[in-house]
């Protein structure tokens, strides 16, 4: 089956191309595709097959000077990035808000918090007082491990480093606390099979 | 009673430090806001008050050129504004999905349809079938009318265009398929209200 982006662009999977007939695997590592590359693919993915509208935000940029050269496109000439104040990701999957920051790391035995910004964290508790769906993707780019840890779960780690305690989570602490989402070809982050896992056990508790 | 931002500011009702004694009414004309910059606080006094968490996304910008000085921070040397692939606006309000568009026009009998772009009813088509609540607001500017309207009546004046019809919606058209917001001081579009009566009709249509 063919799926169309609203533009009406054919979605290809992107490996089909690239793949010869040696390669039997994905490959993901030699591709080089980061984290950020393969959730904006897993997004498009979902949007043109009608399952999720999740979109990364713009980069947000502090904009100080414009040029408006006659007969052309406005020119940017001086501007500075800004710290995000939310998370990259939002949208919505069948009534639900989904909400999400996705980071990688180098690091093969732990995860730095700085990745993450307090205002971020603040960002997640109030969108699940509003009853969203918060969580992080991580990536360990070495290994390509990827997990979706949910944010009550990261906020425990979060709360052990104000306490002064460590500025990271060991590699088996995201594995205990988190979903391992496998590598697929197409979409290439499934995530949202883990959000319906996450929607079916909070409907049992209620 | 007092609310806070995330960060500990406190949130100010901006109007009480400019009004004089002797300005007895609100008079948002003389004071110059934008329609954004009301929503930007709307929005904010939403978040403070816990009612909801809804942002505007950063402007889309496409960077060419990042200049990387020595102690100091990246500037952005060449950059060029983007169209925006969705909406403006969106967030959760008590699990429900919020997704909108505001534009505002100095027209005083019409309001123009080119402030609205396919891609953009294409998001919000798409939004509605994930069941997520997707509407527009508008503000005629000489007379500040503010008016929320649903994507699906946007969506019968953007047919009729697309059909070879007018290039706009009268101002009895708007009033007659909107519901239309007071301006108020704090927060000065208080269109949450509006969204209540919207998921209350749907309730009682299922």
């Amino acid at each position: 089956m063919e799926f169309h982006y609203p533009n009406g662009k054919p979605f290809r999977k992107p490996a089909e191309k690239k793949l010869s007939g040696k390669e039997k695997s994905y490959s993901h590592g030699k591709r080089g595709m980061t984290l950020e590359e393969d959730l904006n693919e897993t997004n498009d993915y979902y949007v043109a097959s009608g399952q999720a509208v999740i979109h990364k935000k713009p980069v947000p940029v502090q904009i100080v000077t414009v040029d408006y050269p006659k007969r052309s496109a406005a020119v940017i000439k001086e501007a500075y990035f800004k710290q995000a104040s939310t998370t990259d990701y939002n949208g919505v999957y069948n009534g639900y808000y989904i909400d999400f920051e996705a980071k990688e790391t180098r690091n093969k035995t732990s995860f730095p918090l700085q990745n993450f910004h307090q205002h971020q964290l603040d960002h997640m508790e109030q969108v699940t007082k509003q009853k969203g769906i918060a969580f992080v993707i991580i990536r360990f780019s070495s290994t390509e491990d990827i997990y979706l840890m949910p944010y009550k779960q990261l906020r425990i780690f979060w709360n052990r480093m104000q306490k002064g305690g460590r500025k990271s989570m060991t590699k088996e602490e995201v594995e205990e606390n988190s979903y391992a989402i496998p590598l697929g070809l197409h979409p290439r982050i499934d995530y949202l099979k883990i959000i319906d896992h996450l929607i079916k056990s909070n409907d049992e508790q209620d």
